[in-house]
């Protein structure tokens, strides 16, 4: 498996229409197993984002993908900058499919 | 929905085992919707642990389990330190129950 994670930072009271856009526009993508936009506590214009692929290549796909494209020209001025981003490789835990390994 | 992500730094060698008890003691914890245990690339002694849950109550109420007291009893002496530790508010994304919201 592949994964990332890290901090989208909104333009000033956009981050509700920001996460609207990655909700939406990362519905469908064939080898992703988890895309979770949410909320940071601390900071009011920050999202986190943590992401579960089958692999790496199924995640490069996924900017090919049309929805996605829309997305991230939808999202774009939206976005002041990012924050914390990390790769990682996912071992195992609840809620991934058992044979996801 | 409540989340928390976090790097969970382990003792020199010591993330594999880290890992596998971490997975073990976590993998059945009402309200939990996902506990990922994941390597990290760049840092060879660190794990990230990304969370959702049910609500706030839920994560609080699994500190009480048995499996999860062992774990971490277990743990604890392959734990050097812990870095990047965030509470999110989870919004939605793929592989998060529909009615989770």
């Amino acid at each position: 498996m592949y994964g990332l994670l890290g901090q989208i930072i909104a333009t000033p009271g956009a981050r509700d229409r920001l996460a609207a856009i990655l909700v939406e526009g990362t519905a469908d993508m064939p080898g992703c197993i988890s895309y979770v936009v949410a909320y940071d506590m601390e900071d009011a214009d920050a999202l986190w984002v943590t992401e579960v692929w089958k692999d790496r290549e199924s995640h490069a796909a996924s900017l090919d993908l049309p929805a996605v494209k829309a997305a991230i020209a939808e999202a774009r001025p939206l976005i002041a900058g990012f924050r914390n981003r990390h790769e990682t490789l996912p071992i195992a835990g609840a809620g991934l499919p058992e044979d996801a390994g």
